[in-house]
């Protein structure tokens, strides 16, 4: 049998791995100079945790799990018979109680509900974990990919926002990449369809703001006409999206445009007021961008969104805030703002901009040729000493031939390889070779450990 | 609706992902150290690389996941019928094609034979991954759990099974775990199998001795009875089992009995071989424990087994070697040796031992509070400048009362807060507490980088 692995999921090798990990602990790193605490969940949740809460489209890419027992009569090689006989008078719960998560938030909002009382508030958590949907796979979307969010619940305060923007720059800082932060704030959205035409537009306008990347200016006035908005309602919308100039300048228009309007007011000054504080250390403060809406319906108020420049991909982070997170579960009155990092791209931004530092994906630093039993014994006890100093060496498996173990070094990019026959056991020195640069030298073995390794 | 997690899974908070996180970041750079590359494979694997390599009770075991759009019909509220409906006319594939991983070998396995011309050969990899088992769930047996394991395949070489010794003992010291080390030899076995009835009864004899540790001499006895074997037999298998006194003496008692059977003879000569090259320098040489058996049946050579001593708890590391890892997938002689670490239980062990380092839980250093505006601005720069040199700080996000500010950082376990009112921003310093001593202490703003924040 040919093995292969499900469609959508990969393996990761270790440059991989490694390029990712460096991505992951830069993020937390960031995030634990901020205060936030690192939380896991299982992979599996009750399908009544998930079920209901991603639309109806959500629903359907939600993997169940089937319950355990259940395909004893119908597995591998018997016949559609079994299952049949086994799901007479089984009700849906009886086939599938489980399912993997889709994504971070409701699992968290589902701890916050559970531990609400013993956890302090405001609760910062931050969350690395795979998150599992049945979408078609194609290029850059996958059936199993890591979601890496921080939130922060059970307060209103906008400092909270300041901090994130702060997270997301110090993050790009650390990691090269060039980004702007664009936000914008759902309560100027909510003021916008206010005006135009009620709030029952706001989803409708949203939707199609949301597209205005894909699909241009004329799209979005066609389907916002489609939807049923009037030709000035659209023309308000546009003359909104057309707002341009510094921060300073599209405060002003915006103002001009909701003046008396509480809730556009409302989110004029919350804007202002990221735009006032955000301190002027940081590498890169938030741009507002007011054609910016972020699809989910449960933001209220700041919404974020990060795109790297200079290279062509969608968004490589996002979030916002809302006004309730575990109402859902039968806690009320939770507030929260969060954000999320989208490892994938930022992989795929980092490889383009070739900015990983190469010290990342060095594993082995030494290779001990094997020429004999008396002199592996020698580098065996050789390499003890290095490791106990941090220093990754190995020492050849076998005494097979020169060829073979330079091919060995070579394959897994070991940047030294130590030759220590008989002669120069006697001798009491390894024969060191830097293979990038092809220098030979003796080292006696004592000196070994202050060899520069770099 | 109250929310709940499925059963048999876990919840980690912040304490427990940081000490569970020094005890995989430990294992990991010791792994690192000995020229092991990682490995991440998808959580899921098609079915039919999962069934069948885990014995029929195994099989059992593995949570088998919906294909997707297939419970549409027969979703949450629906009854049966929708359920007998879609399953009409399809086969079990058309159920399920895909499962959780069930342990890091298989995938390992299937991921060898689909790169094996690739990759570096020998090919050393460690995976640190959850796996799922629908086991029933008691105290200290959970439905996820993670698996941490290192092989080395390709090589026949002893050299590898001396250097996973040295990694369990180099990852227990770091860890402050006192522990024994066990290795027994599955050709020592299989010749005690010779002698006592032929190769056939070597699963029956492993299986009854397996159990040595939890029913006694006695029950083991009456079970290899039970099995099949005679009075003259089970006497052979019981003197082998009260072989005792050092490694040395053990292998010299080995000797006679297995004196002219070639199969026991190079098991000797193996277990001689790892007791003569352990090196002295490390803290846990292997002891030879005969009764050691490991209850997988794909094991060929040496064994292994780790116990912490004085702590009530089954072994916390296990592994061996094996002849043929990726045979049923198509790709033959590929031997290797892996040793695995139990991180659940390593934890308790840990935890019951308490000697995880204080550090590992430590999160946010100082808490400024929030007494208004300015001095909120103020309090925000002082913070930005303490993270860029790697100080985790948070400033509370509202003017509230000192109470509820004190409570939080008590509930975060904050070992310093700093307080900046007025009168402080005026004259140019906080006045910074420790919460553990209650020693109290003016810093000008300028000198809170220098500050002792250990």
């Amino acid at each position: 049998m040919k093995p292969t692995i499900p469609q959508g999921t990969r393996d990761f090798g270790a440059d991989t791995v490694r390029k990712r990990n460096y991505i992951f602990s830069t993020i937390q790193a960031v995030f634990e100079l901020y205060g936030f605490q690192p939380l896991e969940t299982p992979a599996m949740e009750n399908l009544e945790t998930l079920m209901g809460k991603y639309g109806e489209e959500g629903d359907k890419l939600i993997f169940k799990i089937l319950n355990n027992g259940l395909d004893n009569e119908a597995k591998a090689g018997k016949i559609r018979e079994g299952f049949a006989k086994i799901t007479e008078g089984k009700s849906s719960k009886d086939i599938t109680e489980r399912a993997l998560r889709y994504d971070l938030t409701i699992p968290f909002a589902r701890y916050v509900a559970m531990n609400h009382q013993q956890l302090p508030m405001p609760f910062k958590r931050y969350q690395m974990q795979p998150v599992w949907r049945a979408d078609r796979p194609q290029k850059g979307r996958y059936r199993e990919f890591y979601q890496c969010d921080a939130d922060v619940v059970g307060s209103k305060s906008l400092l909270n926002e300041l901090e994130l923007v702060n997270i997301y720059a110090t993050v790009f800082q650390k990691l090269k990449v060039d980004v702007e932060i664009r936000i914008n704030n759902r309560k100027v959205l909510a003021a916008l369809a206010d005006i135009c035409g009620g709030a029952e537009k706001m989803i409708d306008i949203t939707i199609a703001i949301d597209k205005l990347d894909k699909i241009g200016i004329e799209k979005v006035k066609e389907e916002l006409l489609g939807r049923g908005l009037n030709e000035a309602q659209v023309q308000t919308i546009e003359s909104f999206l057309n707002i341009s100039g510094s921060n300073e300048e599209k405060l002003q228009q915006l103002k001009t445009i909701f003046a008396g309007n509480e809730t556009g007011l409302k989110g004029i000054e919350e804007l202002m007021y990221l735009i006032a504080h955000s301190p002027l250390t940081i590498p890169y403060s938030p741009l507002i961008d007011l054609t910016l809406a972020r699809g989910l319906n449960y933001y209220t108020g700041t919404i974020f969104e990060v795109k790297a420049k200079g290279v062509q991909i969608g968004s490589i982070g996002g979030g916002g805030r809302y006004d309730d997170l575990t109402g859902l579960f039968g806690v009320p009155n939770i507030p929260g703002v969060g954000i999320s990092f989208g490892v994938d791209r930022i992989y795929d931004v980092m490889s383009e901009l070739d900015v990983f530092p190469t010290e990342v994906v060095s594993g082995t630093k030494l290779l001990f040729f094997n020429l004999g039993e008396a002199e592996v014994a020698k580098a065996m006890e050789l390499a003890q000493t290095l490791r106990s100093q941090g220093i990754a060496c190995e020492v050849f498996h076998e005494n097979s031939k020169f060829d073979k173990q330079f091919k060995y070094a070579e394959k897994k990019s070991i940047p030294f390889i130590a030759v220590l026959g008989s002669k120069e056991l006697e001798a009491g020195v390894v024969n060191l070779k830097n293979l990038a640069t092809g220098t030979q030298q003796q080292v006696v073995f004592e000196n070994l450990v202050d060899f520069n390794w770099q």
